[in-house]
C-alpha cells in the first residue's frame, strides 16, 4: 500500500516564500529588531491609518464572536463606493485569497490557466493547488504581453490571471489596452484583474475597472487593503464580478474567512481619503529617490507604478542572492526575486525617506564590497 | 460557447449556513442590538482572554507588516504545549482553513472521503470543493459509528473526518475506541481527528492525542482556538500531523492566512490556564441548568461533551424552524439544524447563566404559542 499521500499535483508545488520577517532576520544575524529595515512585502510604511485604529478598538469588545460571515457593513461600505451591488462582491483573507477562491471556483484538474512570466507567484501556486495546466506567456519589457496572452488562450483555458500593475517588475497596462484584451477573451474564460497596487497609480493613468465589471460577465477584479490601505497584517481583500461569478466564489470562500477587525479596519480605511493622498505622497517622492540613488550607481530598473521598484544589482546569476546577504547583514530586508527567475535582480520596496537612505547607503557598501 | 462557469462539483455546492449575527437580527426583527441573546454559535461568552487583549495591543503597532508566514512564536508555543516539532504544526485561519487545507493537499476529483452523517457541516462541503465522492455513514445515537466508518473505507477513500466531541450533536467517542479505529484506517488513508470542542471533555474523558500524532503518521489532529479559548472573531486554529501530512498542507495553505493579531492573541490564550478553567466550569453549570429546564420541559436532548445541546422542540419536520423563528422574535439567536438532517432539533450554545435563563423562558413561551 502506497505511503505517499495527496494528490501529485499537490505534491509538486513549491510553498511561496514571504519575505523574512523581521524577528526572524534578528535571530539569524543576531542584530536588534528596532535597528531592522524592512523593504521586502510591499507594505505601507505608516502601517495603519489611525482611523482603522479607532474602528478596531471598537469591534474588539466583539471579538469572541464569530465574524460576520456575510460582511455585511464592509460589502455596504464597498458597494458604495464602487457603485455595484453588494451581492457583486466577495470578501477575503487578502486577495491572495480571492486568488485562491477563483482558481478553485473555476478551474479543476486538466483545464488550463494563463498567466504571464514574472508575474505574482500565486498565480503559479493557484494554479497548481488545483491541478490545471499552466500556460505561461512570455513577457514583453518585464510586463504583461496581452496580444499573446489572447492568443495563447486555448480550448482548455477556463481563467486568465492579469497583474495591473504588476508584481514584482511595477510594469502596467494601460486601460484602453486591458479593455482590448477583454473584448477578444471568449466568453467562458474568466478574466482575474489583480489590482492590488491601484491605489499608487498616478492620476492619468487610472481607470474605471468597476465600470468592467458591469459590462463583462466574466471579469473579476481583485484589490486588497495590505498595500496603500496598510492593512496587511490584518488580512482584508476583496473581489468585485458579476453574480454568475460571485456566487461560485461564495460556495468555495471559507465562510468566516475575513476576521472581524480586519472587517471593521476597511471600512474606516476605505473612507480615509488623506491617508490614501498621504501614502501616495510619500511613495512618488521615494520613487524619485530610488530612482536618482540607482541611476547614480549605475544601476537598472523597471520603472514601476507600485510601491516597490525592481533593480539589478549585477550582471551574474548569484548577484540578487549575494546582495540580498550582504544587505541582511547589515540589517536590511529586500526581497530576492530568483524564483521569480531574475536571480540578477531584487524587488526593493518604497518606504520612508530615512529607510530608503539606509536602503541606499546599504545597497552602495554591498556593491562596492563585491567590487574590491 | 457556454457561458456556465466553474466545474460541476463547485456548482453543486450549497454555501454553509452561518449563525445570523447580533446586528443582522436587530435589523430583519426591529430589535434593539443590546438586548439580543446569541446563543448560536458555541462561541465562549466570557469573550477573549484580558490576556489575549493585552497581547493583541502589544501587536497592534504592527499590523502594516504581513503576519510572519511561518508563525515562528505561535508554533514555538504549540511545540512546548503539545511536546512536538515546530514542523509538525500547520496554522490555519480558523481550524476550518485546516479541515480544508487537508481535503485540498490530500484528495483529488474522484476519490473519496469518508465522515458520520450529522457531523460538522464543513466536512460535506470540503469534499465538494475538491470533487471527491461523499461516503456518509450513518451515525449511531446521533454519534460516530467507528466500526461502520472503519468498514466503509474503499478503494478510493483518501481521508476520514472523525469530530470528537461532535458538532452539533454533542457525542463523544472515548479515547480508546479512537485509537481501536486508527490501528483498523489504511495506511494511504489520512484520519482528521477536529477537536474543536476538546477543552470542554470531563477530565475523566481526556486523551493524549498528540500522542497518538507521534505514533500513527496518517493522522492529523485539528484545534481551534475560537471556542474555550474565546477568539472566534480573529480566525486561528491548528493542526498537528507528522512532516509526510504538514510538509503538504504547508503547500496548500495560504502563506499569511493567520492574521498577526490572532497569532499574538492564540499565544496569550494559550497559557492562560485559569480563564480556561473559568469557561469549563460556566459550561458545566450552565448545562446542568439546561438539562434541568429541557427535563422540566419534557424536550428530549442529546447528551453533550461540548459548549452546546442539541434538543428536540417538536415532533413535526417544521418544528425547528417554527421555534427558532419564534425565538428570534424575542431577541434570541439559536442554530437551527435542518440542513444536518434534524429539522425537529435546535443547537443551543451555552452562554452565562443569566443568558440560558432568557433562552430558557423564551423557549418555554414559543413552545406554549403552539400549543395553545
Amino acid at each position: 500500500m502506497s505511503k505517499q499521500f495527496g494528490p501529485e499535483y499537490v505534491r509538486a508545488i513549491a510553498p511561496y516564500q514571504a519575505g523574512k520577517p523581521i524577528s526572524e532576520v534578528a535571530r539569524e544575524f543576531g542584530l536588534d529588531e528596532a535597528s531592522i529595515v524592512k523593504l521586502a512585502s510591499n507594505e505601507n510604511p505608516f502601517g495603519v491609518p489611525e482611523s482603522a485604529q479607532q474602528a478596531m478598538t471598537k469591534a474588539a469588545a466583539e471579538l469572541g464572536r464569530y465574524p460576520d460571515a456575510n460582511g455585511f457593513e464592509l460589502k455596504q461600505a464597498l458597494s458604495k463606493r464602487y457603485d455595484v451591488p453588494m451581492e457583486w462582491i466577495t470578501l477575503g483573507n487578502g486577495s491572495n485569497d480571492i486568488l485562491e477562491i477563483a482558481a478553485h471556483a473555476f478551474v479543476e484538474r486538466e483545464q488550463a490557466i494563463v498567466y504571464s512570466q514574472y508575474s505574482f507567484a500565486v498565480y503559479a501556486l493557484a494554479t497548481q493547488g488545483v491541478g490545471a495546466r499552466h500556460i505561461v506567456v512570455p513577457a514583453k519589457d518585464y510586463g504583461h504581453d496581452l496580444d499573446a496572452m489572447a492568443a495563447a488562450i486555448d480550448a482548455d483555458t477556463r481563467l486568465v490571471f492579469i497583474a495591473n500593475p504588476n508584481n514584482p517588475t511595477g510594469t502596467f497596462v494601460p486601460g484602453p489596452e486591458i479593455e482590448a484584451f477583454l473584448k477578444k477573451v471568449p466568453a467562458n474564460v474568466v478574466v482575474v484583474l489583480d489590482e492590488a497596487y491601484n491605489e499608487f497609480l498616478d492620476e492619468a493613468d487610472q481607470y474605471e475597472s468597476a465600470e468592467w465589471v458591469r459590462r463583462y460577465p466574466n471579469l473579476l477584479v481583485s484589490r486588497t487593503f495590505s498595500k496603500a490601505y496598510g492593512l496587511a497584517g490584518l488580512r482584508v481583500g476583496f473581489g468585485l464580478a458579476q453574480p454568475a461569478l460571485t456566487d461560485l466564489m461564495n460556495r468555495i470562500r471559507q465562510p468566516f474567512n475575513v476576521n472581524s477587525l480586519a472587517q471593521a479596519a476597511a471600512i474606516a480605511a476605505l473612507n480615509d481619503r488623506a491617508f490614501l493622498e498621504k501614502s501616495a505622497a510619500n511613495n512618488a517622492a521615494g520613487y524619485r529617490q530610488f530612482v536618482e540613488a540607482f541611476e547614480q550607481l549605475g544601476l537598472q530598473y523597471v520603472p514601476s507604478h507600485g510601491n516597490f521598484i525592481l533593480v539589478k544589482v549585477g550582471n551574474d546569476l548569484a548577484a540578487g542572492a549575494r546582495v540580498n546577504l550582504a544587505l541582511l547583514k547589515q540589517g536590511v530586508i529586500v526581497r530576492p526575486v530568483g524564483n521569480y527567475g531574475l536571480p540578477e535582480w531584487l524587488r526593493i520596496s518604497i518606504g520612508l525617506p530615512q529607510e530608503n537612505a539606509v536602503l541606499i547607503a546599504a545597497l552602495q557598501k554591498a556593491l562596492a564590497e563585491h567590487r574590491e
